[in-house]
């Protein structure tokens, strides 16, 4: 065991572990340490070592001989000042690997197996390759669907989960893809205003224009602590907040670094990762929209109902109980596609606007329904005149004025974006598809969702008629830069085909 | 398209491009950029991007706001100097990321389908995580053998191939796990002495306690050009010199890099990165030796056979002529186990001194008896006997001394280490076993092959009757630590069972 002086070396490198060691450090030759070797540092006291990946350094200024730097997410794991010695050795491969091993060779694994994974890699003991053996010996139908519910109750375990002290918490998500699709924003207050608890957290956007936080940061804050989601929970039976930093399901959030830029498939794999989320947030009762089209995530009625039936198998099995309903994605849903444009469509359909898209209030109101039928005294079929009598009493615009308040309402004008530009119809005819991915791609190149005021406004939807030179729909920037990509882009495609009546 | 200027940053990040941007950068936020992003990096003029993983800095002593940052090996491939003018972009997945996918999914690839991976991975297209997906596709039987042959093939081609200009080049291999098999060092001369041509290249210890090239750096220099073995081989008609600095095969370094610290099991790999480098060497005939024991890599003599089937069909379908020799694994070859004490069994067999370990003699033997029945003019059956004269007549020492004076002689004084420490049998009886692995262990403890006189010298083998407090090894140290190290792991497990007559 040979001894360093810790230095906070000031790079981010995410969810790895990495250490920096000088070359000429005496341990670097010494002790056979090579760039990319996993090492175990400890601070001498407590037994448990951090786990790091360790990078060579041959500047000074960076890190001295008789130092050891860690990354910043490294450091903070570290239960160690600046300064101070650090006793640093070779690591040993983590215990579950020869699990991975295993499940890599084709064997079944079971509970236990899962949950010595998913510890492992909670305590950052998996390189990034050992996180991609992982994925790769689990996609592809490497899971069955009782090792999919196994790892579905093994990241539910290894993290925090939220109690609402109450028997029934209904939560509801869309396996994504679908650019403007910001039914949440008018689900949480028709649901709440009923009276059942929904305490809703969102995602930001990845790779897409907008996530619902995104949106909702427009009419108010999203970034709150715990305890101020439980006060206004009590007080309105619901919010719209961001769910980055509670600490639940760790697990996943480590795994999804690693699988999106793979792009793997991998059905187990996004199944345990929102069901262990939902479970973990203290959900009881839940919603899955599964929208299909050509440019959706899931592209045929068969890939829906395969997954249907393995959601609800692990809904069944964890006690959480599951509704699927199979959507319509074949184009983007609302007009507004980017944060801004977004609110403004939600709060037209909330104050019952003669121009509010109707798409977007039929799909809310079909999928806060189906919610509002979790409710035992709730008749069969009835919940969708509920929900619609719930939005257009007003009700609903109300719940959500009061949520806004707690949250703390920003104060936006929806002013016009600095630059626009109209993409029109080269001809005539009728709008035989939307390709949702061009439209997501075209809305971020015009700085959705960074810029609030960014992105998309359509007027013609699928099926609809349009003449020559009508205008399809309207792009918004506020950068010139960014505006000169999105403009480019959609003149290469424009995301729309137009044909024959079909 | 956006601009940086170029700066280098003195991180050694092994076989992974790694690109760093401050997180003030204006195109940090702008461009949605995230650590662990994959970024291409041109400079404008030149049309192929270099690819790399983004880290994100909070320090501008190591990266500027308007600079981008790329670590050494990055920096190198890079055609631009510090201060340069950099475009950077949101990379897009290797175009052959769809064949890794299809191979997961456990469809057969193709010639061309290897060749196209390949071609990515050694234009440093691929991420770690990525050639980690590649990697677990083929583990476990992933490969069929026609796959395994197209891989090798891809592999060859993506390097350099030497010419030796003569129609019979000889090489040999041994599938390793081994301590103390030095056979190479007495083939070499003894086939070279025939006058065939032998252009030896070996590698340094990664995890052993010394590889050829350790061990013969205690003897003359290995380190040299193309230009200088070429002249060697003309006048000597072999050599024996380190791998390391060749593009031959680079893949496979590249892919080793990532499978080492996962300790993948992949056969079909495992034969690929074998055969690559040989072929690409310049090889035409090779002897393979699998060593099978319960401590050796190989552990049934079932699995030796299925390998060495795999061995000959890629042999005959690439024109490489292929021998193949499963051998006795159970224990170390020779005595000495680190650089200079196997460097002192290897002279003394060659100066048939009395006391030269038998059986590094007798496998050596052997195994350059079948490379010199590749000579058509030799007997079947005689190769044995002719390289029996060959060293016994003392032809291969003198050819061994040529060649270490040309390759340029290293004095070494066969000096005692500083520390000694003798490991005695607990109990009378008879050796029933002695492990590879922690015999290894204990000589990496202490010192080798860093500390070239550091290592075991075992006075006992396998079956040996031993009474108790008989010397069973010495640990040879130089320093202290290392040596407390040895000493304490040896105390726990001597790595010899004793008991009764087997």
């Amino acid at each position: 065991m040979k001894t360093l002086k810790l230095r906070k070396v000031a790079i981010d490198t995410y969810k790895e572990n990495v250490a920096y060691l000088h070359r000429n450090c005496p341990l670097y030759r010494s002790e056979g340490f090579q760039a990319l070797n996993k090492i175990e540092i400890t601070n001498g006291i407590d037994t448990t070592p951090v786990i790091a990946v360790l990078n060579i350094v041959d500047d000074e200024k960076i890190i001295a001989t008789d130092e050891l730097g860690l990354s910043e997410q490294t450091f903070s794991q570290f239960k160690g000042v600046e300064n101070c010695t650090v006793h640093v050795n070779h690591a040993t491969p983590p215990s579950s690997l020869r699990l991975v091993h295993k499940k890599i060779a084709g064997n079944r694994l079971g509970k236990n197996d899962f949950l010595n994974i998913c510890e492992d890699i909670v305590n950052n003991r998996y390189s990034k390759i050992e996180i991609t053996a992982f994925l790769v010996g689990c996609a592809e139908g490497g899971l069955e669907r009782d090792e999919i519910l196994y790892l579905t109750e093994a990241m539910v375990e290894t993290g925090k989960i939220l109690d609402w002290g109450e028997p029934m918490v209904v939560d509801k998500h869309c396996i994504g893809g679908i650019p403007g699709n910001r039914t949440t924003m008018l689900i949480v207050p028709i649901v709440a205003a009923h009276g059942m608890l929904m305490p809703k957290t969102s995602s930001r956007a990845i790779t897409s224009p907008s996530g619902t936080a995104d949106t909702m940061e427009v009419l108010a804050k999203v970034n709150l602590k715990q305890e101020d989601l439980g006060t206004i929970v009590q007080l309105q039976r619901g919010f719209i907040a961001w769910g980055g930093t509670a600490n639940l399901a760790p697990v996943d959030d480590i795994l999804i670094s690693v699988e999106r830029p793979l792009a793997l498939d991998s059905k187990g794999q996004m199944i345990a990762s929102i069901l262990s989320k939902k479970i973990a947030a203290g959900a009881t009762h839940l919603l899955i929209d599964i929208p299909v089209g050509p440019t959706a995530k899931v592209q045929t009625q068969h890939d829906a109902l395969k997954l249907r039936k393995l959601f609800e198998y692990i809904g069944d099995q964890t006690n959480l109980e599951l509704e699927v309903i199979i959507t319509d994605g074949r184009q983007p849903i609302g007009n507004g596609i980017g944060p801004t444009l977004e609110a403004r469509d939600v709060l037209q359909v909330l104050h019952n606007e003669p121009n509010a898209p109707v798409d977007l209030k039929e799909k809310s109101l079909q999928m806060a329904g189906r919610i509002l039928e979790f409710d035992p005294d709730v008749r069969g079929g009835q919940g969708y005149y509920l929900a619609r009598d719930l939005l257009e009493s007003g009700r609903a615009l109300k719940k959500m004025e009061d949520i806004i308040m707690l949250q703390g309402k920003h104060h936006t004008s929806f002013k016009t974006a600095q630059f626009q530009y109209q993409v029109l119809a080269p001809e005539s005819g009728y709008v035989n598809s939307i390709n949702n991915l061009q439209i997501a791609h075209i809305a971020r190149m015009a700085g959705a969702p960074m810029d609030k005021n960014a992105g998309i406004d359509l007027h013609i939807k699928l099926n609809d008629k349009v003449n020559v030179n009508d205008a399809l729909y309207t792009i918004n920037a506020e950068f010139n830069a960014d505006f000169q990509f999105a403009k480019t882009s959609a003149q290469k495609n424009s995301g729309y085909t137009i044909g024959g009546k079909q």
